[in-house]
């Protein structure tokens, strides 16, 4: 029940039947949603689909559905202009957090795919948005990475995030084919 | 100047020399670090004298001064009665988490030091105590632990908490020597 009005509440297909009556809020969200203009989606995607898979299996609500996988990802695009204004003080936002850790749990599911080897993503991130991440198998760190400026976590079009989630799918499942040995160690 | 108070009013070797007024509080942890009794230091501990070096290197303020390494680490111990009264809800106390971090530093410290390659901690935990930790050194997992019930992180005595931790050292160390083309790589 309350899936189905959230999913009407929020399309993007037009302004919602008249039969129900909204709140503030959901008339504003509803308004929101197709006023945002949509990032250009890229030819071909690798990394993103899968992405916005994980994305839409956590979804309890509904709240995505009817949604094209462009508009879910929105948030991965964070323009120059708009990494400037976004302060590097204090805790990053709660919304940057989740979509950081999505992307390299996304990651770690599309290097399972590729190898049948599920990468486990492992994140430590001090509160000024420093820090690490790693994805292991087994014995093996399959990914490294060092992070910053988490607050700013974001790409220049959709097309920079699926080619900087391919690049680390890619360097990822070539480690685990590289080291079976050490991937398969407890 | 601040040190030299904190040193003396919590040492344990007697009340504090007439000289100085305590404050309400600096009594009650003078007499608080007499009252309580040590626990029994292990014979030849192998882990715990690093442990307590890198809590010491951490002390800002003189506050460890004058206390034995069996008194620094006394929170390590945690018996099965006092176990069983800690509850597992809700997060755990940021006393045990802090132990918890230490622990394993000083075991990728202690790694550092046998092996000259130093094993870095990362720790992930949700709120609820259950989690994951890892000490990796290049591409290597050097040792994989899983967390659970963190709440009641501790050790029946210090002889066992040093048993733990030099285990740990031992592991990693030797996973180290082991495969030193994965740990050189970058």
């Amino acid at each position: 029940m309350s899936a189905a009005v959230a999913e009407e509440t929020v399309s993007p297909s037009g302004p919602p039947s008249g039969g129900k009556k909204l709140t503030k809020l959901q008339q504003l969200r509803a308004q929101r949603a197709t006023a945002l203009p949509e990032h250009p989606w890229p030819e071909n995607p690798v990394f993103l689909p899968q992405l916005a898979e994980l994305i839409r299996a956590g979804d309890c609500c509904g709240l995505w559905d009817g949604k094209s996988d462009a508009r879910i990802l929105g948030g991965y695009v964070v323009t120059k202009e708009q990494r400037k204004t976004i302060p590097i003080i204090g805790e990053p936002d709660g919304r940057v957090l989740r979509r950081l850790t999505m992307f390299y749990n996304a990651v770690g599911t599309a290097i399972g795919r590729r190898t049948d080897v599920i990468a486990t993503p492992l994140m430590e991130l001090s509160d000024e948005g420093f820090g690490r991440v790693v994805l292991t198998a087994g014995r093996l760190v399959a990914v490294s990475r060092t992070l910053r400026d988490v607050h700013r976590f974001g790409f220049d079009s959709l097309e920079e995030a699926d080619a900087a989630g391919a690049a680390l799918v890619e360097e990822g499942a070539r480690m685990i084919e590289a080291y079976p040995g050490i991937v398969s160690m407890a």
